[in-house]
């Protein structure tokens, strides 16, 4: 009897989210990460903003956590993951249009001419995904997508891409949320290609990924309603466009902010200016061994963190464990 | 122990959404509706979507209700109620503005001339809007939102705004979310007026709430980051741009679509057209003793609606009580 008491009582305790109390993983909440101020800043953060009769609580409906995704839940080198798919999808296709072998940024692709292909940023490859993929319906690029994430593997751990996240991520990710944290990802990236692992990886449903996109648009195709993906950019999701597209998407400054990259200085700077406690978390690259070394792109974004005491993770330093297959 | 054993099962049973079980309501979930076509049309697709070794079971992941707000969720008559807003907005800030005096749409408010704002639609009252909330931070406009939702009373029911609600439809988003379909506002109405109150009235957090938005700008101010609302408008939410926000937001098609007028059609038409089951459903607004009786801006829906076979409330028939204070 006692020991069904205890399990009715710890179900009960487990399964209402929205009372108010504290809900924290039992025993070691972030295996991966080392001791030290990193993890202490985020351990302490998250206590107090679950302490109900604290000065730094936050209410349930305001725990509102975005998370970078390139460089901040998976890696980013040797090239943006996504540009990988983008170079796939030219091959598969080349032999249907035989004048991309004249034209750039396809002939480049298709001679494998790194230094050209060096040079491009995200901007780029989501032109030349509108440029493989225009007019197609929403759910055959889906199912594109899908497809390639079963197969394509990382080059360096020769891994499927889906594969090289960080397990301290995932482990940050779950912490949070057992506390009652809302997880977002508000990424670069195109938002209908990392919504294709999101859930299954990083545990976050497809309506909680904001990224850049295509415009969409509403069509009837052989009697039946679709929407079709444009040529046009919608929107890039990157530098101060990422808080202008929280207020569009979520509504509301969120409270934890964790990115890598000057394109993430903005919203990591709207949490920090937020009217009451928040968490704004740098993810340094700094293990050539692990993991890769760089501060390319990162340079603002490491000297603002400085001055405002935010919390920078030495991959190094602070992460026993990168990737679950280590 | 019996009892015991009998609620830790209740108790576990209500409480894991994701492991594809049924949690219906317990008892008659939907009082507020009569017997009759709509509301069988309704459980019997809520029981076979969520009976895993059915032919029309739906994964708990695909399991998204849309519903339009003015007119679905809440009344639209005697006018929109966020012109009424818009409106108080005008006179509240008037005396600021000398020039409104003779400056239309400013004029037709502070005279009261009912004959020109009849003809006005959501844009024009989005316009009116922007005219007036220009360049304000997002969380100064939300406070005046909240504030007005506070005080502003319906003058038919003389019952603030956010009361003049379906209390059928409050049940149905219950029976929906206790049968894991994650439930979503898809709203031509001000997306950043709708969060306001949906989070308390419907159950519906910020983030799930999709409108008509402005554009929205990163700025710094004195020294602190804010999203500023700027006067062009970002996106009008109706018709064929519902499906495609959809996309934008949600990601995928959903299986639920609630509406009441022509502006729903795209995404009633949709949910329809998706490769599996799916319920598309139509208020028709027949009800002048308890609501208002009208087929304005709905001929067209419930033309297609009488074709497919859709669901089609009436409000007279269906509604045994149509608002919580009856």
């Amino acid at each position: 009897l006692f020991l069904l008491a205890f399990l009715f009582s710890t179900v009960l305790a487990g399964c209402i989210p929205e009372n108010g109390t504290t809900r924290k993983v039992s025993g070691n909440p972030l295996p991966s990460w080392n001791s030290g101020p990193a993890k202490t800043s985020i351990v302490e953060f998250v206590e107090a903003a679950t302490e109900p009769s604290g000065p730094s609580y936050i209410a349930v409906d305001r725990r509102i956590a975005v998370f970078d995704n390139d460089g901040t839940l998976w890696a980013e080198k040797p090239i943006y993951f996504q540009a990988a798919f983008a170079f796939d999808r030219v091959r598969a296709l080349a032999s249907d249009h035989p004048e991309w072998r004249q034209e750039q940024p396809f002939q480049a692709v298709l001679e494998g001419d790194r230094e050209y292909l060096g040079r491009m940023h995200i901007p780029e490859v989501l032109a030349l995904l509108g440029g493989t993929h225009t007019g197609l319906v929403q759910e055959e690029f889906d199912t594109i997508v899908a497809g390639w994430f079963e197969e394509a593997r990382h080059p360096r751990y020769d891994r499927l891409y889906k594969e090289v996240v960080y397990q301290p991520m995932l482990e940050l990710l779950d912490y949070l949320r057992a506390n009652d944290f809302k997880t977002f990802i508000v990424t670069g990236g195109g938002v209908d290609f990392v919504r294709q692992y999101a859930a299954e990886v990083y545990g976050i449903p497809q309506d909680q990924v904001i990224g850049s996109s295509p415009k969409f648009e509403f069509e009837e195709r052989e009697g039946a309603s679709v929407v079709v993906r444009k040529a046009e950019l919608g929107s890039f999701n990157d530098k101060e466009t990422k808080p202008a597209n929280i207020e569009l998407h979520i509504g509301q400054r969120p409270v934890v902010v964790v990115g890598n990259s000057d394109g993430d200085l903005a919203m990591l700077t709207y949490a920090a200016d937020r009217d009451g406690p928040s968490l704004s978390i740098l993810v340094h690259h700094d293990d050539q061994a692990r993991e890769y070394d760089y501060d390319k792109g990162t340079e603002k974004a490491l000297v603002v963190a400085g001055q405002r005491d935010w919390t920078v993770v030495s991959i190094a330093g602070d992460w026993n464990r990168v990737f679950p297959f280590n």
